[in-house]
């Protein structure tokens, strides 16, 4: 059985809840199944309706209508604590061949829960199961237990051009 | 109509072509098509099963059974030039939504074709299509004309602990 590894995808660059969700659909193809947790976010994402076309493709949010943009609220704390919970019982349980754990990094930087839970859940996860956090500001602990760290870097961005999200392209 | 933009992934990390899986599947899930160009490639990867999965999605390779390590051959060259000759008919007759040019950069790395070719082909595309570049090595007139650069950059890497590309993850 491979041994399962944890691949990190940070930076202030586009693409790495897309690249997350690349993986997940590579991953669908070759017969492996995958459980898409989403912090943070709790609007509707196009990327909601893969669970139609994709067999064996998971995905829950843990988070508001809204992102985070000053103090979490007690909402937002309980909602990621639900779904750290959660995601600690699938990695545990080895049903799911590849767990995301989207913009875990981001719950992590407004301290929605502790990085040595997420250590902990990390370390506690059954065989073989692949996990890939995403998020800006991934903590030094998660970077260092990584096998795969990838920075998203923006080097050029049209959101500096006044555009804003369109459907079916970043939502 | 949405104005198409020009996006590009770049850089030596992973998640590049992953990136433009997932905006593909993102854009299926919106009921948009998509138009996936593999240039250099033409080994079996797993997401080449998406179009079983994935209605309005289309996945054509423009490449050999092997990567280009040294001089390109003839075949390479010829392979390449039939994929910028269909991709401009696809970017110009505007019949798909996004037309992705995975690993063009490479491509014009190897200069299996000119950049000026690839210039005049975006922009001769019917409006509002979107199109998504990758590869390392993203030439200087690519980077300029485009809307929104990533650049992937490796932190860290299980490559380098001998880990070898393994079905449904990487390919």
């Amino acid at each position: 059985m491979d041994k399962g590894y944890i691949q990190v995808y940070t930076g202030n660059g586009k693409g790495k809840t897309t690249a997350a969700l690349g993986l997940s659909l590579r991953a669908v193809c070759a017969g492996k199944s995958v459980y898409f947790a989403q912090f943070i976010k709790g609007m509707k994402y196009s990327e909601l309706d893969a669970v139609r076309f994709l067999k064996g493709f998971t995905m829950k949010q843990y988070g508001r209508n809204c992102f985070i943009y000053n103090q979490p609220t007690d909402e937002d704390i309980s909602l990621a604590r639900h779904g750290l919970a959660e995601c600690t019982e699938i990695l545990s349980a080895g049903e799911y061949d590849i767990v995301v754990l989207d913009e875990i990094n981001i719950a992590l930087y407004y301290k929605l829960f502790a990085v040595d839970e997420v250590v902990k859940m990390l370390n506690d996860r059954a065989e073989g199961v692949e996990v890939i956090l995403t998020g800006r500001y991934a903590p030094a602990e998660i970077i260092e237990m990584a096998d795969l760290v990838t920075e998203m870097k923006e080097i050029k961005h049209y959101y500096t051009k006044g555009v804003t999200a369109r459907v079916g392209i970043e939502s």
